[in-house]
């Protein structure tokens, strides 16, 4: 995949041209053009091209490159410097992390993406439909790319909440296993990891909606409150599935308790049926001279038959104190 | 059931008119009126229509459609936005729960209920009975909204607490089950779903008794203070609720396992009775030549009687000392 | 038991007069004087002749007549709304909660007494032998009585106290009960109600000792730090005998564990020692035709001496590994 | 121990006369005086008198006559009533907690103690000492005391700390046993109550050393800074000890499971071992007519050898799995 | 070690000359030059004479003595006062901490080591290589060394990390076992330290990049939001690992009581099949004269054929229910 995915300006919300990264500069003279560009790992060459056109801090740049940031909102000077986590599920079911970047400048935006994640192509043409809003300028931009970031939330939620609803139906209908548990540490794991992931963004998105910040037209503010909505609900979510997660770990614990109760149980209960007829026999097996019943003819099997109601006298016993 | 199912024009706290959807607008040009219209899961053109004759905001109406959306209270430009979670018990004692979107404008409020809810209609009756208090204007109907909403949390958690009781007395009475822990796992997330359905509501309340809402008078204010004093202590019954839970559920834990320890006791002591007619018995079956104990004519007598007695030694001995 | 207990004006300090209900409208007139009313379980009609007197707000008097409110200070325009929780031991150890809801006006105070109290008919004797202080007005009243619902809250933590200290005694000198863990789980519950009703007092005191009150004059305002003081002890001692029962909860768990170890240690060691004598009696039950040792004429006491040694030394050798 | 430890006036930092408690508002009256009186467990009668000579507050009087206060600062008027916990370990190892109020006015100082603890004696003598330091008032004297009072927890919540490592020991090092139960118990209780007497002091010093308070100088507030972090400290130490103690816990209660299984299956394993003989002895104990084996003339070795053999063989196999 | 390792003066970001100790009150005199000077340990008379040269508070000076500090920022006089706790990975994985603490000044930097940690020369070196950032003052070289402290923690979490996966994989894969309870309660102590060294980095951090600081130009202030991030992460980290550990933890416990219970299941199925055979030999072995089979001749073969044939059964039986 080349580094630079896309470089337009646009004027009134409509593409005016492709750019060139070495003459962005001049369009950037133009106060009623604004320029959005997309990296995907971008070398550190490429990215200091970039910081020379736009200006950007030291620092910032430093990050875009590094990666690994926390999810943040930073004013260096004039520009916005924001952090994003993206996330997505491979087809084999694990959750992989991404990240973007994003520069927002007097009339430009660069976005910047890292890892894993699914390119912004999409929302550039959707955005390019909507020409009326895409005139609040770069500010709309930001806020449809982390729209489209945190619906990439919702379908690994969801995921989430089904691998727990599959956890409670092993808990509760099957017996306790080494493998039920491991898939409970599991989630807690990913768990973690999305609401690492998803709840600086509630801050994020509050700034963006409160604070008055140069570049974001204010009618574009109520649109990050719809993200703010957006991150506060996976946020719920994730919490929830949690205390639930908690709740299960602890149901599991108990069932395994019972279980090996009934365990215990069972095979007390066995062990006192089958005493029954070794006690007889070990009786007859004396060798005293004078035992009456060794002598009767059908001694061995009154005792057989009487050991044999003995037995099942005892099982019915157990059976209704439930015990077997 | 039809999407408009009621709208009608108050004045002075009297119903002036019914009022068709398309003449609303003539409607709100008089400012001694007020619009009440109630709609019931509405078509997206509906609502594009509401939107055109009221003025109201694009985000607002896109959530007022796709319902699934947090409790919460928004300012629109002008006009107040506010969602909140309805709760029914069905008849087989499970919790459904609805939405209700409120736009609230200069003289209009517009109720859209969302889901399994029961309607708003008796409302709508014993508001109109008291035309003073209706006088108020639209942020009474609010109120009287708001509030039935809030009351109908009331009965669920009791039922809720009821369920508590039973799990209780399972616990305490009742020997440990599976089915007893997968009620407390259900209680639990019972009390998360009510829980995320009403603690919003605090933060609500709180907005509206307190800070200046346009088109809400100051003198409703106070009314609100009613259902934020509800939701506050329905947040708390469902947190009692939760902790006793908890310490149900470890309570249930202790006694699992205190049942094993007694199955095990048992088991032991029965075992240690049976171990002693079948260690005599195993004595007097060796084949020893010289064992004067099986010359003896009432030997076998005597070693069966000895071996009952401490039988019945035994049993009485583990039983004092609380293992049978 | 009367509605209305007492009903008094007073005036710098001392008792003027006795006064009815229908008068007060009167005496309120003068200023210099104020008026204290005390009800019990007020009937509706009762209660709408007193807001007729006073000029109380409905909602406040729809609160004092339905009882079961959370404890709460409230400003109804200028009069000042009160609900506290009081507390009562039974005689058979249980705790019994009432509720005491306060009217604080320009020149009166209503005290609404409502479920199982105390009467606060004490508390005025003591007012009414103190003039210096009651001539500081019907702050000081509201004063003397919260402080004696507060302080009525000391013997029930106290027993709450004791109950710990009793299970603490049971947990860790006898062994686990089933008992035991219900009366961890009953004390729990008492902890919960007891929190419920005095937490919120803190606010409610906070409240009235910072914030400027009408009605409640700057001198009298210390001695609502005294109530706060007090409520923050007894909400501490709460929070400290709950952080401990928790943990009796979970040494209880320990200690159960234990005892089910020791069981099974000393099962096993039990059955190590039967089953030295069970094989030694089967292998000379054996039937082949040539075993010397059953033709010896010692054979038998040789063979019954020995596995008397061995069992005698197996059972020293599990006593010094602690396992019997 | 009299009630008047120590009555004197300093002046410019420098003992310029013991005082009698009758003279005081006579010294009281010279700015450039200030008087620091110590007393223990006064009775109600001096308390009065102390109270006469300096002005203090009604409440506070109560408060320092009565003891058992939470750690507190409050002001009553003009005077500072600082009410802080003292602790002391007795020679066997017990926490002992006493109480120390100040009074601090405008060139007064009044040190109640209550309770077991080290008199103040000492700090005195240091003081007088170091003039340049006193003479910057009772601000400086209080913050001595504070000082001296809070460097007695270190020892103490090191002796803590001491006993988690010994409770370490026992749980990692020794068989689980119902006496380190306990002591966890008895730590968390210790713990508990050493952080109820030292977190109301972090707050304490923190308004003492930020907010403007009278007759504490400005040049006095940084060495409160100096206590407060003492305080912080102190407070990190209980919570880091309580913190670990709850994973000891859990940790301990692991390992009495891991015990458990370890009892189980070495009572399997032995139980399988003891089970080949049986079993073959009572094969060889049948009476059938035809029964080869019986008859050879080795056959009886030859049956004890092989027998011999399998269980040593199950021996190892066992060991092998880690069962025995 | 020497007490003084290095001790230079600068001016625009360049190292103009070494000074001695004496010298430095004459180099302070000029404001455009900082003196930078690093000590290890140093004795109380040598920190008394590098007191009287910068002239730094007492208390300060006390504190930067005495060593084991909390980490904090604080402001004596004109002079910032800043402790910092290192962390180091011993060659055996342990961790060991150290302590630095900070003096800036007007135009000074006193940096004092304690315990085991990194000498800061390199980072004295690479400072000197970038005159432009030098040249910002003692505020970079106060960033350089702390972000070369936090850098250090980075290392030890990760380390942290491994420690938290080995413990997975033990208690996942492996039996369970004493020794990874050990480990784990390690691990947490570990973490609970590392916890206590980051977590106030964050306040100081937070402090110096927001609020105005005396000698900490502004220019240098984003560059502490750098290792504010730092320090978030470090923390996240820790409290990430944390949670987990405390559901590997419970994890394991299940996992215990899954495999006792597996024990359990095992034992039971075994001697539900030898007590077969033995009920068998037992029955043969009963003395009855007229025992039919007893007298075949192919009773023995055909009993011992079906013996086995059961056993055989009960072991598939069994087999497929999952208990052995």
């Amino acid at each position: 995949m080349k580094e630079i995915v896309n470089c337009a300006a646009y004027s009134a919300g409509h593409r005016t041209a492709d750019v060139e990264l070495n003459d962005i500069h001049e369009i950037l003279k133009d106060p009623s053009q604004f320029v959005w560009i997309g990296l995907y790992e971008p070398s550190e060459e490429l990215l200091q091209r970039v910081q020379n056109e736009f200006g950007l801090h030291d620092l910032a740049v430093e990050d875009a490159h590094r990666a690994h940031q926390r999810p943040k909102i930073e004013l260096y000077g004039d520009s916005l410097f924001i952090v994003l986590r993206t996330v997505q599920m491979t087809p084999d079911c694990h959750i992989q992390f991404g990240e973007t970047h994003f520069f927002v400048g007097s009339n430009f935006i660069v976005v910047v993406r890292h890892g894993s994640s699914v390119p912004y192509t999409d929302v550039r043409v959707r955005c390019e439909t909507m020409p009326e809003l895409l005139g609040k300028g770069q500010g709309f931009v930001l806020y449809a790319i982390m729209d489209f970031i945190v619906d990439m939330y919702f379908p690994v939620v969801q995921e989430l909440e089904v691998a727990l609803e599959n956890i409670e139906d092993k808990v509760f209908k099957e017996n306790p296993s080494r493998k039920t548990t491991e898939q409970i540490y599991q989630l807690k794991k990913d768990l973690l990891e999305v609401k690492r992931a998803v709840s600086p963004l509630i801050d994020i998105c509050n700034r963006l909606m409160r604070f008055d910040i140069k570049y974001i037209s204010p009618e574009t503010q109520p649109y990050f409150r719809d993200i703010y909505d957006h991150a506060l609900r996976i946020n719920e979510m994730v919490d929830n599935t949690r205390e639930l997660l908690n709740t299960a770990l602890d149901a599991n614990f108990s069932l395994i308790s019972i279980s090996q109760n009934d365990t215990s149980r069972k095979f007390a209960g066995w062990a006192a049926i089958i005493a029954v007829p070794t006690m007889v026999a070990g009786f007859y097996g004396m060798n005293f001279k004078f035992m009456p019943e060794l002598e009767w003819a059908y001694g061995y099997p009154i005792v057989v038959g009487l050991t044999f109601i003995i037995c099942v006298t005892v099982y019915y016993f157990f059976r209704r104190s439930g015990w077997l």
